[in-house]
């Protein structure tokens, strides 16, 4: 290894640690802001019963962190563009644990009859629908907006360097799906009238359910163009 | 080493990062959640009652997040069966966390006739006692059994690349017998009659001394097979 | 690689990792003990109001540990003087976090009018602005001293060894820029008789502003001099 | 390097970041716990009158973590007793660092006159004093006493290799000093008769003195004998 390479690798593994150890953080913030540690029987069932919309919490958390990993994999290289898109994407994961959490949470109340608990009341009919997919939506849409933007600065170095960036431009394709989804339900959801009938409000949700579509395609993607 | 390897290299330290991270962190929500910072010196003696139970806590949880460790010597590929298992790992040991700490502290508390203190009251009689062991035995159960699964993939992976899996098989039967010990206590509990005797609430709670024999044959079968 | 260098390897690494884990722990203590996680829409909107004032200490304190991951590339060896420094710089970090906090999101509420909440009143008039601006041009200060000693140490012994260290003396007066305008903004607040007229308590606040020339200056002499 | 050194440096890896990790958690446990986010300019000069409280045991406990990183510079090797050892380590720092900041702030209230805050109040006289210097000196014995165990665990596995392991004895008594003086220290404050006059409680405090001997020590055999 020339010395420029050991040292970008030097930046580029710290730049990686920060951000492996801000999302271990922002995963557990959700623990421990969000129920005190239980000190009788009834809290601890209380507390297991949120444990469903904490688990879709995690993974939905863990999914954009596993897009870093990814995108690093296909950008070596530490420059301030790969630097600040990161950074940006552990703010953007720090604002966004809380709406998250209280979306899941709710949705599982309600889903649930009531079984499930949830800290998180909805008192404020349609206005509060509104704010609320309007913040989620904007949040989502900025996380894997996010990305999209390192996996085009990616697919822009490499071409640079005149390497194969086809691995770069899938993903990047790949993520602008959740981002333009997150956008779609914000818009869709400060549009709606505030005199919408009740059903009209779970469409900005049920929006949401497009993305389980990216799974799989990430899946055969990589499956089929696997670096060889 | 070929590209391939390097990035699989980087994805697996990557998911290390962020499992050593948040076992760090839970290890130490047991302190910030469960005490308040003592601010006289009866405060602090109280809060030393506390350390045996939480030395327990401590260890067990480090004893998984060592499992998770040998697991990664046995399979050095980063696939996504690997990583998900992982991230399963970390947030079974996030929910683990608090009936843990409730099971021990309790049973110090009693152990002790009262004089380590316990900040959870068990007033609930039978019914409390058997909410609480089948929490903790299906915790103990999920952990264990995502350990075992871990070692299973990593089984089945090194038999399908021609690599010796005698290590991970040996692994794989040892964190069998935890999850096992953990589901037949939860079992236990939730069929004994709320009716039973006092002494009869203990089984469930014993049948986890059967657990002491596992370091041992770590050990052993280290000893005898290890890596040459 | 020699024996001693492999060592000075391994606790530059960990002393790297620590002081990565300590600055994305600094970011997220802002968010764990500034707000409650919000139980209504109306606290998710008020929280979401802080984050203007999040987004600008995220970035500021993000500065602040790039500096000491652009130290690292200069300076690979692990001796007690670059040790404590980054123990300082960790320790200035955490002490800093709070005035800065305050002082943001009090320029943002008083900037927006008010739109934007701060729970940070200031109600004690000239004197709190004194003290305000003093802790945080001191605060600043310190550590952008801090960063300017770790540079002035890696110049050091970069020459001692008889390396090329005109990057590091470069960074070296990059950041006794900061370390210059902080004292000087706390001096000049020290030194404010508290019968000032109410404008001139914002010359403190904008000798700040002339910190946005730091930027461009780095960027531009990096690609100069860039490391061949 | 052959396959087990490998794999043994990726188990003394991870087992560094884990101690990495939760020492940067433990300081900023004192931050979090010991003070609310101050919300006026009063309360932010009275949490920085704790800070030269804070700031001794920052570098207090950084001290014991650098030990631990001098210690894995002697024993590169992952076996289980260097594993437990140093897991214990971190369980006494987590333990530790409560009696450590009460200790200090209630010393730089008394010797500042009170001008520095602390929230610690010792009102019960005499016996209150005991209770503190026994916890105290108690946990600074396990501390360095944990330490002195993985420095003699060196010393023995190189002996054991036939490898030199001057380093790893002259650490070893080096790190029984504190071990040895924070014993005597919870002793004396044991043995002395509560009604002791109030010059005499001062002598277990002042045995700490006696550490600062240490510095300059580890510094002059490190530089006279440092590793060729």
């Amino acid at each position: 290894m020339s010395l420029t390479e050991q040292r970008e690798g030097i930046e580029a593994g710290r730049l990686d640690m920060f951000v492996d150890g801000a999302f271990a953080f922002i995963l557990t913030l959700l623990l421990i802001g969000g129920d005190k540690i239980p000190d009788s029987t009834d809290k601890l069932l209380y507390m297991l019963g949120g444990v469903p919309a904490f688990a879709v919490c995690f993974f939905q958390i863990a999914f954009f962190w596993h897009g870093h990993v990814r995108w690093r994999k296909r950008c070596h290289s530490a420059d301030s563009t790969g630097r600040w898109l990161s950074l940006l994407l552990v703010f953007f994961a720090m604002i966004f644990v809380y709406p998250l959490h209280m979306v899941y949470s709710g949705a599982f109340n309600s889903l649930s009859g009531g079984a499930l608990p949830s800290d998180f009341q909805m008192t404020g009919g349609p206005a509060d629908m509104r704010a609320l997919f309007v913040c989620f939506g904007f949040a989502y849409a900025c996380m894997a907006g996010t990305l999209t933007l390192l996996f085009l600065h990616a697919a822009k170095s490499a071409a640079k360097r005149g390497f194969n960036n086809l691995d770069a431009r899938r993903e990047l394709r790949i993520w602008s799906v959740p981002a333009t989804i997150g956008l779609a339900s914000a818009l869709t959801a400060l549009l709606l009238p505030l005199s919408a009938p009740g059903w009209a409000w779970s469409i900005p949700g049920f929006m949401y359910s497009l993305l389980f579509l990216i799974g799989p395609v990430v899946n055969r993607f990589n499956r089929r163009y696997a670096p060889a």
